[in-house]
């Protein structure tokens, strides 16, 4: 679909970006009070027009339906009424988030009398491309205008009168508050070009934010001209260590699998450290089995638990988002972090132990975006994390790592303040 | 030139990037005592291998000279035995800089009992892609060492014999305190299809950083695959507002002009509020003159400073990089920053007022890596700064921004402590 007033898909794209550029700036300028104020009318606005959103919403369902979309996809790109709670929920949160735009840290004096701090500061144009889910529509919107950032979205082709119509309350939510409506503005079109187009503006577009399946993170990547913040797998490990408090262990390992299977930072494979395998495994085995829970194990875990059905070497390479766990007896530490480096996904790993120094070693040495000690990688979240909402975790090293929120959104500039000093 | 050893750049590079990534990982884990004494060792061969750094050196001087070189670039190439005492003192300066890799902050207890903080990490594999100064190679080296990051670094061809012969002692240095050799590699071909490797070797290298000319690093991050810390224009800009103290201001715009003119951080453009444009004007003409620094001013610049030339709208976007400064008289703080924003890169730009409001304007709203009240723009370098060293000044927004010293050579993940705490 395109919106009709669109004649060619790169000149619309070359003035979107323009007019995001230039509200980028009066954006990052902007007040705390005007963006809360934007925020609660965002919210305002999206309650109030909860009937235009379900009938755009319907007709995104009919016309996917009609096209065969598969149910899985048709559940992610419905609006219920408690769905749309929940987005107009999370801008409101958004809105009592501290602003973390303008704040100075370490102002110290040097030796020459000049001051020297740190001001964060907005990143200018955030484009963002995603798939099915509408409510990022507003999501994204929200922690990309509290952190001064003006937004491109571009979802996908299947929410498309959803997308428009969430994003009408926006822009009069802006409008309302005195702040530019270009700050958010939602391509008008799904040709594939415009995507093709937003990736390569370096000049209005700063960074891209994808969500969505690997294949569509992948190309993004790999075409981009701007830096891009991505997350691909989430291949997450728990490691139960020869010291670890089995109950502990026990706890953990079933809340990493089963508290949900879908998530990004759900367990994937068990790493089981040998001394203490068979006093762990047979327990772990029938419960996992009661939550009906498919294991994949090495020889010698299916030596402790009967049913576990032979894990090929694929099967540690892979994210099953399933209930689907596989399990490997390792022996030791090292063997443990070995097997992290060589099959993780950076994402979220966790040690189960009672030793200090082994605690001490897997905090430093594992290489991933979030790594615990006693605790579930379920909490690999922003909220969890204390950050408020996320726009995404991000599996890169580079600028933003982990739960990304509104700090992740943001950069840094020095500031300096003399009194007319000069460098000799 | 290229080792005879290389028979395929391509299979070389691979190799290689292989054991950068190998050397990362146990670079990462080294303690601070390794790294330090590794830095102490490199200075110390360093010092025992003057004379054969120097005759590597004269022979890229020749081959130089007879290739017809101009004198600029021999200057560059030129490692006089003050220069060689200065990169020496360069890598000791570097081991007594604080380590910033394991360092945990904001370690803080959550609602469900976890304790969330973030560890400081090194980024992994950095290559760095230079030009003449041989210098670069023990600098870049041993800032990225210190930071827990394995380096390939490929300097310029007109200095391959001085490179090989100042990574021989990093290598030494490296191998004495325990350290992998491979931690720090040195390109052994001028073969420019070794840059085009380097810069699309994601699983091998994490981050490019270039350092020389304009047309080296646009053509750099127009290709990469993977991220860029890059420096592209220094047009910095003084505005001396309506209400400055002129004495400072006087002293200011002198010193961001003249006390070097080649550097990034000179001051480029100078912008004058009009109703003190007649008080300080002809006053900083003749000191101007004084010091044979060229002038090119606008129309209202020219009745007050009369030998001034006209500026042409080229001017507002020029580096200079030498004895030339353009002048414009503005209407106020607004029209400065509409300037700046307009013609400036985002590097340094400073204000001289005494006027509160305006001030903080100005810091809160110029969008440059450094911004600056009542200071020149010449205090915008690492080590002004407290830094430490610097790998270069970045004019990016994404990740590193400003002068780059260790700590943006690394990047953070999050560190989750528990007791056994599960997600409810």
């Amino acid at each position: 679909m395109t919106d009709p007033e669109i004649q060619d898909i790169q000149t619309y794209m070359t003035d979107l970006g323009g007019r995001a550029r230039a509200a980028s700036r009066r954006l990052a300028r902007a007040s705390t009070a005007a963006k809360n104020a934007a925020l609660l009318a965002i919210a305002e606005r999206l309650d109030a027009e909860r009937a235009a959103i379900a009938a755009a919403n319907r007709h995104d369902l009919e016309a996917g339906a009609a096209k065969g979309l598969d149910a899985a996809l048709l559940d992610r790109l419905e609006l219920t009424p408690g769905r749309i709670d929940a987005m107009i929920e999370g801008v409101r949160q958004v809105a009592a988030l501290p602003d973390p735009v303008g704040a100075i840290t370490d102002l110290d004096y040097r030796p020459s009398g000049i001051q020297v701090g740190r001001m964060r500061v907005p990143l200018g144009v955030v484009g963002i491309i995603y798939e099915s889910r509408p409510n990022v529509t507003a999501d994204a919107a929200a922690l990309c205008l509290k952190s001064g950032n003006a937004t491109v979205l571009r979802g996908g082709s299947e929410a498309f009168a959803s997308n428009q119509a969430i994003a009408r309350c926006i822009q009069a939510g802006l409008a309302s508050a005195g702040l530019p409506e270009d700050g958010v503005q939602v391509v008008a079109t799904t040709d594939r070009a415009a995507v093709g187009a937003m990736i390569t503006m370096p000049e209005s577009i700063d960074v891209i934010i994808p969500r969505g399946g690997k294949g569509l993170i992948e190309r993004i990547s790999r075409e981009a001209r701007v830096p891009v913040i991505k997350h691909l797998d989430g291949i997450c490990h728990v490691y139960i260590d020869e010291h670890a408090d089995l109950d502990k262990a026990f706890a953990i390992a079933m809340n990493a699998k089963t508290q949900r299977y879908g998530t990004c930072n759900t367990m994937e494979t068990l790493l089981v450290d040998a001394p203490v395998a068979a006093a762990i495994l047979p327990r772990l085995g029938a419960a996992y089995r009661e939550k009906g829970v498919e294991l994949r194990g090495c020889p010698q875990t299916r030596e402790l638990i009967a049913d576990a059905i032979p894990a090929t070497d694929e099967d540690w390479d892979t994210e099953y988002l399933a209930p689907i766990l596989s399990i490997r007896v390792v022996e030791g530490l090292d063997a443990a972090m070995d097997h992290i480096a060589r099959h993780g996904s950076a994402h979220t790993d966790a040690i189960v132990t009672e030793d200090y120094s082994r605690a001490r070693r897997f905090l430093r040495e594992v290489d991933s975006s979030s790594v615990m000690v006693n605790a579930s990688t379920r909490f690999a979240d922003g909220f969890e994390y204390g950050l408020g909402a996320e726009i995404g975790i991000s599996t890169d090293k580079f600028h933003a790592r982990g739960p990304v929120g509104l700090e992740g959104l943001t950069s840094v500039k020095f500031v300096v303040l003399g009194d007319g000093e000069v460098r000799g």
